[in-house]
């Protein structure tokens, strides 16, 4: 193999591969660098998205099961470890597919720990690679709490947990955001006793205070315990078990879990501190990379993207930058549009949300419309056994879509339907045109607006 | 109760019972004439797509069920009647909440059978009612073939499948078009050996050929014996079986099925030999009412909509129709688009279309482009264990969506994204500039595009 590549770019998660892949196409030389082929597909394929969706599958389906018991006379025996036997062979191969795209499109693959050397040499374990143009996606890691340490013994992080081989009995989750939510809505219907902990007022802080309230109402009805305005104060272990005592942060209570293990999941930090990022003067805040809108470091050769940047860190955002730098290098034009980013939740009621929520509106001093409609009258989710939730759809004076919310069965894939509304910027009557097809659930877009 | 009302309506399908909803829930005196209280919610909610949607979503379980049989221990029995009952359930509270609608509403019920006796009058059972409009919405009933008389023993319809308390062991399913298909499929999945026989060259008829032809394909690898080109030539009584002889119209080679069932699926025909359309001197064409573009009869006060006039003959059409006389009635003005009415199929890989197919540009001379992908390269797909099909969409040279469609997991969801793009006109850029939440179906719309 030569060391000389037109592009070389540290880290396979999906900013990085795709990026890859699409010079790779091509006809460029590319040299894609990351520790170890299990590394290939990043956090989204190894330990985030792909996994945590599968398990979600399986949940579902146990919850089903659970439902048509009497139906099909069902008889099942929860194998957590089984589940997570089902997603390490779908991790393989999904793997295995951009392993082979990668291969036939003549990507170099090189396996060790890579850094910069100059804006146009990397250095992996001891040998210098150059390149005309330096692509760094190297990605994100689980944040610990000062207060509280990932061991990855008891106290885990999201990645910990997806290498779990049993179901733990009792768990605690600190963090009631998006991934905190997923894991204990995934858990509980496997059976596991959940508490959350969430330091803000409500969970999902960011996301509409109607879908966060129906969430939350939603999993104490299944039993999940949600403890908002709350923070750890003491840890101990206690025979095989950890004791976690917590405090109301309004009323000063103390409360306490005995668990088996403590979900930390506060969020991810950039994975930046060791790429010798001083050799090119790159300016980082809080770790994060800062860069121009073509996402270069300093109008240079060298570009940064994915989860060590300050855009939102999803891996759907990720591939989108690796490709707008790909096309850049080949010098083609691209847009990343922010503002139609859907934000979806894999929990059950699913949560798929796009644009404006009524907060948002509220503190801008934006006057709007609402328009909502309820899943129970939806025929398809009453068939399909989930009609908890809603659909609601914010538009200005003049019913122009500025925001919309579902929570309810396949939220996360009814939100494309809106964000394409808001994209071609339509407005109520034009989404009230559409002769839903029946029994959809993407009926209810029609009963909120007629 | 008074005789005279400002709208009389016969029928309580979809389009009958929408426009009385509309009507009494802004004032107006209606009164809802059908045969029972059974028959609220017509053939959609009584003998088409919800219950045949609840038997899909079982015997979906059911085929789950049956892969996950290993991850979980699965043990489960069959109990098809079981489902029947099921349907039975969400039939009656879906039924219970539209009769409920109407009673807050105040619309009048009587049941009976209603006929015309001028513009201003209806007799039901023999007693007359008068109103200022008259909406008529009798709906349609299932066709028989002339060499194959339903007597809803043996040979059935699809009202009477549905009245089946046990799974038919072997079935021959005369008529591949979309209920057809969506039967095949789902007795399949519960353990029934499947015969069609479809008279066209394809199953599906006016879709896509290249949807048609993955449908069949999959058809096949489930062991769902399908013959097109064919044509029943004898039935015969053989013990307790019927012995079904059928012929390929080109090679004019015979086969033979022995089956317990004959599913007749050979399309529906209007309710309204019974009306008396003579009174108010309605033309018919093949028993369907003709109308004007307003779906008045001769611009008078009476109206004609739904499953008895000559656009298409689905619930979600009638629903609008209902509600565009309503708003007629009410001095309001609506618009019925049939152009973007998508197409949709509960088969298992689902079916969801809208638009143009390749053969509707072929034979229009319309130069198009293509863009496809496949469901076997999405993660969400693959996680959900359902990753056969594809999607496609066709636009003009300058990139607007003509057609687009949709075969695989979800498929009846997803075209409603495709369906607003066209809608608002959306060109392929617009669609390519929303970020796809990740890992979701939807994602298949950005890879066909890239």
């Amino acid at each position: 193999m030569e060391n000389k590549f037109d592009a070389i770019i540290l880290g396979a998660g999906p900013a990085g591969y795709e990026c890859a892949l699409y010079l790779g196409e091509r006809g460029k030389s590319v040299c894609l660098v990351d520790k170890s082929e299990e590394n290939i597909g990043g956090t989204c394929l190894n330990e985030g998205c792909i996994p945590v969706k599968s398990l979600v599958e399986s949940a579902h389906l146990v919850q089903r099961m659970k439902e048509y018991k009497d139906v099909f006379n069902v008889d099942f025996r929860i194998e957590y470890s089984n589940a997570v036997k089902l997603l390490e062979d779908q991790k393989s191969q999904l793997r295995q597919g951009i392993i082979s795209r990668l291969k036939r499109s003549k990507v170099n693959m090189i396996f060790g720990k890579g850094m910069l050397v100059t804006n146009n040499a990397v250095r992996v374990d001891g040998v210098d690679y150059f390149a005309d143009s330096i692509v760094l996606a190297t990605g994100s890691y689980p944040k610990s709490l000062s207060t509280l340490n990932i061991d990855e013994n008891k106290i885990i992080s999201s990645s910990g947990l997806l290498k779990l081989k049993n179901l733990p009995k009792d768990i605690l989750v600190v963090g009631g955001g998006y991934v905190g939510c997923e894991f204990a809505s995934l858990l509980n219907y496997f059976g596991s006793n959940v508490t959350i902990v969430e330091f803000l007022p409500k969970i999902m802080g960011v996301e509409d205070d109607e879908v966060s309230r129906t969430l939350l109402r939603e999993f104490k009805k299944r039993n999940i315990s949600v403890n908002t305005d709350s923070e750890i104060v003491n840890v101990q272990n206690k025979d095989e078990k950890i004791l976690v005592n917590f405090k109301n942060r309004k009323s000063n209570l103390v409360k306490e879990a005995l668990v088996d293990i403590i979900l930390v999941s506060v969020g991810r930090g950039p994975n930046t501190k060791d790429l010798n990022l001083e050799a090119i003067n790159a300016k980082t805040e809080r770790d994060y990379i800062i860069t121009e809108n073509d996402f270069s470091i300093n109008n240079s050769n060298v570009y940064a993207v994915g989860d060590i940047i300050k855009t939102p860190m999803l891996a759907n955002v990720a591939t989108r930058e690796g490709i707008f730098v790909a096309k850049k290098i080949l010098g083609e034009t691209e847009c990343v549009n922010y503002e139609l980013l859907p934000r979806v939740v894999f929990t059950d009621p699913g949560v798929g949300c796009i644009g404006l929520t009524e907060e948002d509106l509220k503190s801008k001093g934006i006057s709007y419309k609402t328009y909502r409609a309820f899943f129970k009258g939806n025929g398809k989710a009453l068939i399909m056994g989930q009609n908890s939730g809603f659909f609601k759809v914010l538009t200005s004076e003049d019913e122009i879509i500025l925001g919309a919310m579902f929570i309810g069965p396949m939220a996360y894939e009814l939100v494309h339907i809106m964000a394409i509304a808001m994209q071609s910027k339509a407005n109520v009557t034009e989404l009230k045109n559409i002769i839903y097809a029946h029994p959809t659930l993407s009926e209810i877009i029609f009963s909120a607006l007629v």
